[in-house]
């Protein structure tokens, strides 16, 4: 993949493709009337040439050539791309920049670096593409280690073999959303798996996380797609056997997914791929009633109609994105059929009823087959606004605005309350850490028993101190989903920002958990902090 | 659930509903004339009186009240119902009786009955229905232990909770099949979980053991179902979150999921639970050609038409089940739909063009609806012969006829090869040990990168010889599925019988698993030589 790009340095993406200073002041002047912000400056990341990085404390031996110390690759490596990360990257705060930054290429190489760093006590953390908004590829490791290597997959990102009779693929950890895009298009399949972060992340990021895509329901997480996987471990190299199902013992996959690097490193897998669909149907519906849409998206899912697509965005969230000319709340509802179209017909017709029972009006009525039409819907604002959104969240923080997202997953009965605690509790945090705020909520993903509600909170910060504001409204916020027995993360992964919540909520599975990770990982090296955590 | 029939002390089910002696003896005249089988005596089991079992090594401590000592209980709790089983009940040879029968009323009994075996050394086997073919609940546990006791569930058998709003309920371990059926209808649900052993199995069971269920596709398997659930281990009792989905960290629900008794008891799980369907669709269609239906089968797994049914029956298993005046191969087609009776009619054309591609006729044409019509169809016909194909297997082992299926799931890419040498090699080794025999093929279930094929194969032993016999053909098809990379089980678990093929497949996990087995049970007392065997 070349490109004339220039990656940046701090934040998402490419430079060019940043929105630019017009954009930036248009934003700042929507904020401060519409929303009510005060007076924002905006400030620019230092030039990389200025970022200090501490001398690393420790060297690779000569063996392990595919290591570099080069201040960019230590820079670029050392955060993710969440709130956080992008402040600190803003103020040019690169303390936590690891020692030594590995691009092995071979699972040998990987098996080397691991040798060495298990003997060493150097702590390793595995990085694909860094997009992690959770501090879960973060040289935060505590005392105790000698020191820290990121260990890059992105040398490891070749389609190693296509078999199309059982629709498979078996493709390196170190391969991104585009990569794994074209190199199965040539064959006609594509893997259908589309997180935000797609244009940035790894097969193996998205496997070691969890990783949601954006479908709503049904074939959508990458752990629907995993067919087998490889994980080079200090103990060895692990590999699950090459079978659709099996029903012999724990499913030793589910050693390697969401397990984020404390394990081992995620080499390799055999994914399921599919054609693109045949037939597609969709719509949108307006509901200005909440319950209503709440009620109308349990019914669909409930039953088990299946939608690609069944994202609601509330009010806020729709002003937010400036979607509609309305302050309905809105609901995109789509479905796909990798037979022919009478399905999603029957299918869309379906739901759409569901909802008219429930108070939904759909005035444009469905619409059947590929987007010809050259009329833009809303759904075609979303969808653009939610590629472009990690670029613009750069600005944010630039303005010295707290920009960030949570979210999790409930059953249907509790979700009421705890909804209405989540709009409460973040409002006021936002209240008394800055002033004012605006939180706003969508549906990411829905299930018969409950959805994945999936909250975005902004609110003006005091330049130095909007590391502490933000983490007051994190804390209240990851405190009501504790309160509250939902999940601390539906998709986001856990990382270190999540683990105080995730201890909490496994309790019973730490032991075990520690367990496993003593065997694969003995010297206890594997992402310090994720998950099992021995830091000081 | 009172009844007046009488449970077999060594067989299937109810002593009433096995078939009457000139049943038997039209099976016994069809396995001689259409099957060559030499000429075959039918033996009985002895009478439960004159069945001897060995005096009891332990007493259980007066505060643990729920056991028994009876005769009749440890008898009913030495074997499962494997073929190998049946053949030791006929024999009356109880020698593995456990020597101790507990029957829990609660979490605290459970856990005052691991405390003192744990300290005690006695080994437990966690049963439910006691219905596992693959030896898992057999007292059969080396030696280093002081005696074994049986834990059985079946006192706990309530439906706990029912949360409509979220379509869930929460049901005790050792509820049976009807017992979680009726109890949910009266509130319009259904679990919509139907493996063969239904009547007999209990929900704990099923979530130890991954059960697979009736349908062929999407939610069938009990791992579908769980939302939630609790074990008590020996460590203490572990619960997992009532979340529909959580991206943080390795699932805990498969640490349960799958565990066969190994790491704990599961006591009750927050099951999804949902109504009847709407709609359904069927139709049979026949094939003359065996790679035009599994081609035809692949084509609508790969579309993910999502069929309930999808049940290929090869030629030799319809003739086994008599169940068409053809030698074609079978394929039973359904869909289903908790909505409208749209997508269910698309679904069923889309696929009976796919077959009409591949060869495949449908003479009687697609049924819509529920089965009004008065003309029984050779799928009705099977759906009788799968219920009561349990009790027929007790007869065959009267008849001194092996009798036994094994399973396993392999990609589309590998199943020509693969199932070509199960046909070969079984039939083989039936030659070489009894001289003929008979196998046959189904799929249970079908997956877009491959089936879940189902083998049967029937033999004429030698009385005395059964099990040496039987073992030779086993080990036979054990040994291809290794050597194929498929895996030893689909749906009918690990247990003993599997051990040494799991072991094999497995490998990289192995200390893993013996980790997280430390860390829930550290005395090793749970399910001794199952999925961790440190037994002598």
């Amino acid at each position: 993949v070349s490109d004339d790009r220039t990656r940046s340095y701090w934040g998402w993406g490419y430079v060019e493709e940043h929105p630019d200073e017009d954009e930036v002041q248009a934003l700042r002047e929507r904020l401060e009337t519409e929303f009510g912000f005060p007076e924002l400056d905006l400030v620019d990341a230092p030039d990389l040439a200025d970022v200090e990085v501490p001398d690393p404390e420790i060297e690779a031996p000569a063996h392990l050539d595919f290591c570099t110390q080069e201040k960019r690759s230590r820079v670029h490596h050392t955060y993710g791309d969440g709130y956080r990360d992008k402040v600190l990257g803003v103020r040019g705060d690169f303390d936590a920049a690891p020692d030594i930054v590995a691009r092995p290429e071979s699972e040998d190489d990987v098996a080397d670096l691991l040798e060495w760093a298990s003997d060493e006590r150097v702590a390793v953390i595995p990085y694909g593409g860094g997009t992690s908004v959770a501090r879960g590829i973060e040289a935060e490791v505590g005392g105790g280690f000698a020191g820290v290597v990121t260990l890059d997959t992105r040398e490891m990102d070749a389609i190693l073999e296509i078999d199309e009779e059982s629709r498979r693929a078996r493709i390196q950890a170190g391969a991104l959303g585009p990569q794994i895009q074209d190199g199965l298009a040539e064959h006609g399949y594509q893997l259908r798996h589309y997180p935000q972060s797609y244009e940035f992340s790894t097969l193996g990021g998205w496997i070691a996380t969890h990783a949601g895509g954006h479908f709503a329901t049904e074939y959508t997480h990458i752990d629907d797609f995993v067919e087998s996987a490889r994980m080079v471990t200090p103990s060895g190299t692990v590999e699950t056997q090459q079978v659709p199902r099996s029903g012999a013992g724990p499913k030793s996959n589910h050693f390697m997914l969401g397990s984020e690097g404390s394990l081992g490193v995620i080499t390799e897998a055999w994914m399921n791929v599919q054609p693109r669909p045949e037939a597609r149907s969709r719509a949108t519906v307006r509901f200005s009633d909440w319950e209503g849409a709440v009620d109308a998206i349990r019914e669909i899912a409930q039953a088990r109609l299946s939608p690609a697509n069944c994202r609601l965005l509330d009010r806020n969230e729709s002003t937010l994105f400036e979607l509609a000319d309305h302050d309905d709340h809105l609901l995109f509802l789509g479905f796909e059929s990798l037979a022919g179209a009478g399905s999603t017909r029957e299918n869309l017709s379906e739901a759409l009823s569901m909802c008219e029972t429930h108070g939904g009006e759909c005035p444009r009525g469905p619409i059947h087959g590929d987007r010809e039409s050259d009329e833009e819907t809303p759904e075609d604002r979303w969808r653009s606004a939610f590629i472009e959104a990690p670029y613009v969240w750069d600005e944010f923080v630039r303005l010295g605005v707290i920009f960030a997202t949570f979210e999790t997953s409930i059953t249907w009965d509790r979700f009421d309350d705890f909804h209405a605690d989540i709009y409460e509790g973040v409002t006021a945090a936002m209240d008394d850490a800055c002033g004012t705020g605006h939180v706003s909520c969508r549906f990411t993903h829905v299930y018969p028993d409950g959805p994945a509600p999936y909250y975005t909170f902004m609110a003006p910060a005091e330049r130095g101190r909007e590391l502490e504001q933000w983490r007051q409204i994190k804390q209240t916020a990851g405190d009501i989903i504790d309160d509250h027995g939902a999940t601390i993360t539906h998709h986001h992964a856990v990382g270190r920002l999540h683990q105080q919540w995730y201890e909490r909520e496994t309790a019973d599975f730490q032991a075990t958990l520690r367990a496993m990770k003593g065997a694969l990982d003995p010297a206890g090296i594997m992402n310090p902090g994720v998950l099992v955590d021995d830091t000081e």
